[in-house]
C-alpha cells in the first residue's frame, strides 16, 4: 500500500476500523498512542511497550528541541532510531506546550515568542519552525502548529482559529519530506459554528489525515461529545481523525462511536506515578491502606504482565516506600488496559456490535465503584 | 541433591567453581547477587532481572520488618512470592542495617535497641527474634544476627566479634525452618589474630555456608585482601563463602582469586541512579556533556539490552532529564557487567587458566582510564 494511506476495513454505525500505512508499519486504527513526550515513554523500556503491543507513539517537539535539540536528534539518525522504537511515531507541533508551558509567550500572526520554562531564554516558533523542527525528530506523522485557545472567550478562539488555519497550510507549504504525513488540526473551542467551519476548511486541506485539537481543557464530557459530533460530517471519510490529549476509557469509547480513529494521553503513565491504577471500572489508589494484605492483582481479569505477577499488596509496598518499580508496574497495567480497550473496540466494529459493546461498557463504568471496597 | 549440599565442581589454585543447592534452584559459584533490599531491585521487574541470568537475589531483614513488616510478607507466601522472584533469595539478618540505619542503637549481650530511621519508633532486635523475622521472610539463605563494628578500636572490634559468635550460635539454635540454610559471618575487623579466631569459630558451627562480614567498609584493597588470606585457610572447604556488600569488578576478581563463592552490592544499581555506568574498564559518568553526541553503546564489548539498544548520548539525554528510563537501562548494563564477569572467572577456573584471567583483567582495570576520552 502507499504511504499514508488509509484503508477502511470495517464500519459499524460512524465507528471504523482502519489501516493507516506508515514507513515504519501499519496502524490499525482504532489506537491509543502511549506518549512518550522527551522520546521515553516513562519508566518503560522499548521492549516492555513492544510487549503490551503498543503500535503508535508519540514524542513532543517543545520538548526535544528544548532538550537535547532537534537537530541532535536528527544527527542520531531521528526519533525512531535515538529512543529506539522501531513502530509508527507522531510527534505534536509544540502548539499546546508553547501555550502551555512557555512562560510570557507573545502571540503574532507570524508565530510565538516564548521562553523556556527550563531556563527562562527565549525562544520563538513559527509554523516553518515548527515544521522543521519536526522533520529532524523525523516522526512519521507530524502535526500543524496551531494555537490551542481558552474556550471561555469566543472573540479570542475565532482569532486564534483562524490563525490556526492560516498556520496550518502554512506548514504544508513549507513541508519538504515525503516520508512523513502532516495533520492539521480543527479548533473552535465549544462554539459549534467555529468548529463546523474549522472542519470545513482543515477537511479542504491536502493533508493524509485531520485531528481535532482543544478538547478535554476543561469542557464537559457532554460538551466533548457534541463538539466531535458537530465536527465529524464535515471530515472526510477516507483519512483518519486523530483527537489529540484524549486517553480516559470512557472517553476512547465515548470518540470511537463517533467516528474517531487515534487517542493519546498522558493519564496511564501520569495516574501510574500517582499509584493510581486505571482499570475498566475506575481507578483504585494503590497507596490505599485497604490494599495491604490484598492478595488480588489490580483487575482480576486482566492479562497485563502486573495483573500475571503482582498483588495489590505488594503494589501498595512499593507506593509506600516511594520504588521507582511501581511507576513501571503500574504504567504496564494502564497501557494495558487502554490497548486492551481499543483492540475490543476493533472487535466490536468488525462484528457489528459496537452498540452493545459500548453501552454495556459505559453503563458498567457509571455504575461501578472502584472495587476499593 | 541435597537441599543445601555444596558440590566443587573446578578449582584453580585456590579459586573454585561449586554448585549450592536450594529449595529455589541451583547456585552456580562464584555468583553476584543483585540487592534487592525493600524487595525489589530498584527500577527492575523480576522479568528483567531473569534476563540478565541473575540468579541470587538479596533482600533485607531491617526494611522489610519496619515496612511492609515480615508477618505480612509471610502472609502472602513469602518473599519469593511477595516479590515474585522464583529463583534463590537471600536475607541479610538486619544486624549491619542496625548499626548503619537505626538511630540512638544500644547494644547489650542479648541484642540490640533502635530507632526507626523512618519514624524513631523503639524497636529490638535479638539473634532469636532476626532468625524469627528471616523464617517469616522465607528466604533460602538467611544471615546470623552479627555485630559490624568500627575497625580502629581493636578491644571494641574484639568484644563485637565475641557477641557476634555468641549471637551465630543462639541463632543456630533458634532456627527452626529445614529449608533454610543459615550463614554464620566471621568478624574481627582488621585485626589478623581476631579474624583467624572467628573463622575457626564460624567453621566449627555447623551452618551449610560461611560469611565473612566487616569488608569493604573502609578500609584499604590491601586490607581486605589480606583479611580474606588470613580467613581463608580456616573456612571449610565444602562450604560456600560469602563476602558480604562486596561486589567492585576488581573486588570480585580478587575475592575469587582467594576463595570467594558468592557476592553482593548495591553499586551496581545505586550507581545508576546517580548516573554512573559500570565497564569492566572503570566508570563512565553518562551525565557528562562529551556524551552529548556519542553514538557508541556505553560498553562496544558488551551484549546486554541497553548496550545492543542505547547510545551514550540517548542515556545522557535521559539523565539530563531526570526521566526514569535511565536508572532501568543502566542498572540493566551495570548488573550484566557484574554477572558477566562471574560467569567468565567460571569458565577461567573451569579451564584452568584463573591465573591469567585475573592477572590481565586486574591490569587493564588499573592502567585504562574511563573511555570518556
Amino acid at each position: 500500500m502507499k504511504p499514508f494511506s488509509y484503508e477502511i476495513t470495517a464500519r459499524d454505525g460512524t465507528a471504523r476500523c482502519g489501516a493507516f500505512y506508515t514507513p515504519h508499519g501499519i496502524l490499525n486504527t482504532p489506537v491509543f498512542a502511549p506518549v512518550g513526550t522527551r522520546a521515553t515513554v516513562k519508566a518503560l523500556t522499548p521492549a516492555q511497550l513492544k510487549d503490551l503491543d503498543a503500535t503508535l507513539v508519540l514524542a513532543n517537539a517543545y520538548h526535544l528541541y528544548l532538550r537535547p535539540g532537534d537537530e541532535l536528534v536528527a544527527a542520531f539518525g531521528g526519533i525512531h532510531k535515538f529512543m529506539a522504537w522501531e513502530g509508527p511515531m507522531l510527534t505534536d507541533s509544540g502548539g499546546f506546550q508553547v501555550f502551555s508551558h512557555g512562560d510570557q509567550r507573545k502571540v503574532d500572526e507570524d508565530g510565538v515568542t516564548f521562553r523556556s520554562h527550563i531556563d527562562g531564554s527565549e525562544h520563538r516558533f513559527t509554523p516553518e519552525r515548527s515544521i522543521a523542527i519536526q522533520e529532524n525528530l523525523g516522526a512519521d506523522i507530524i502535526m500543524a502548529f496551531d494555537e490551542c485557545s481558552v474556550p471561555d472567550d469566543r472573540r479570542y478562539v475565532e482569532k486564534a482559529m483562524q490563525r490556526t488555519h492560516n498556520w496550518a497550510q502554512r506548514c504544508l507549504d513549507a513541508k519538504t519530506r515525503e516520508d512523513q504525513a502532516l495533520f492539521a488540526i480543527v479548533q473552535g473551542g465549544i462554539y459549534p459554528d467555529l468548529r463546523k467551519e474549522s472542519a470545513d476548511f482543515i477537511a479542504s486541506l491536502d493533508t493524509p489525515g485531520v485531528a481535532i485539537g482543544g478538547l478535554s481543557v476543561g469542557e464537559s464530557k457532554e460538551e466533548m461529545a457534541a463538539m466531535i459530533e458537530t465536527v465529524e460530517p464535515g471530515l472526510p471519510v477516507d483519512k483518519p481523525r486523530y483527537l489529540m490529549g484524549v486517553g480516559s476509557p470512557e472517553d476512547i469509547v465515548n470518540g470511537v462511536i463517533r467516528g474517531i480513529d487515534i487517542f493519546d494521553c498522558v493519564l496511564p503513565t501520569r495516574m501510574a506515578r500517582n499509584h493510581a491504577a486505571l482499570t475498566r471500572l475506575g481507578q483504585l489508589n494503590l497507596r490505599n491502606a485497604v490494599f495491604r494484605e490484598d492478595k488480588r492483582p489490580i483487575d482480576t481479569e486482566c492479562s497485563c504482565y502486573t495483573c500475571r505477577t503482582f498483588s495489590r499488596g505488594y503494589l501498595r509496598h512499593l507506593t509506600t516506600t516511594k520504588e521507582m518499580l511501581s511507576a513501571t508496574l503500574i504504567s504496564i497495567h494502564n497501557l494495558h488496559t487502554l490497548i486492551e480497550l481499543v483492540r475490543d473496540l476493533r472487535s466490536a466494529i468488525q462484528e457489528n456490535r459496537i452498540d452493545s459493546f459500548s453501552k454495556d461498557f459505559l453503563d458498567s463504568y457509571q455504575k461501578h465503584r472502584p472495587p476499593e471496597l
